[in-house]
């Protein structure tokens, strides 16, 4: 179960945004801050990868499969979305 | 002071990804919460931009105009590392 | 036919670099260069995202289709793979 | 002299994406030109970094170290200014 997985994740990064609020409030060097920001979206980002294997392995194969040619192209024209979206954030 | 702007956006941002969490929970569609995660990433960037506009005022103002060439280069040197390394987090 | 669009596409982003070239040769100033690499990596993001849509509408539905588990499977890993790298580049 | 190395890897690029065209052309598997488009972007980011290096130690160490505060704001505005666009792209 991948949601379970996922979710494991973003307590991890929850726990690790807490301590960059820490290190922001004992005054921390700034570039020491930006690094463990990008370190969190590191995080994020494997999280999202498998929240979308999971889609791509239920919703994607059932939609495909079906009968209905616009359930299709909407679940395939969210996959195309998120993969444009991920450059933009 | 921009370290304590930066603090309140992670706290809400923490907030946000408690949401994302309890989203997995309630088995929410897999297409949501990657925009959930994609939406929290761009919060995280606009945070790691005030906190390099705060470093830029200050730390290498500092070292630009001082007397120590080494500093000075190594403070340069940070910036194009985390430019650099912001696409690939 | 989606592949002549993106070699269209890919055309104009070689006049493009062409054009960044010259900038450089008569000495450009820096932040209008990166700038115009910055529109030149849209614009190739706007073609990956064309061959992409073109790629879920005939490999991706004819593997999900069909009868190949290990194709199936493949494929849909392949999509994983470009939405990951996309972060990376 | 950076814009030197920079416009030389400019040239490679144009010669990779007439590459990408020419798969294009000869109908190659849709994926295998992504990874080539998202080798290219690799390419111009490594050439940004380039270019901002040269930036920061030419044009960025003058204004700051300059009598013009209207002038070093400028500066240190486009450096944040191509960090958060480098997301965005």
């Amino acid at each position: 179960m991948k949601h379970v997985e996922a979710a494991r994740r973003l307590k991890t990064v929850e726990g690790h945004i807490a301590g960059i609020r820490r290190m922001l409030e004992e005054d921390a060097y700034c570039i020491d801050v930006i690094r463990q920001i990008q370190a969190v979206q590191g995080a994020l980002n494997k999280t999202s990868k498998i929240i979308l294997e999971e889609h791509l392995h239920s919703c994607v194969i059932t939609a495909v499969q079906g009968d209905d040619p616009a359930e299709r192209e909407r679940v395939l024209q969210e996959i195309m979305d998120v993969y444009g979206a991920s450059r933009k954030v």
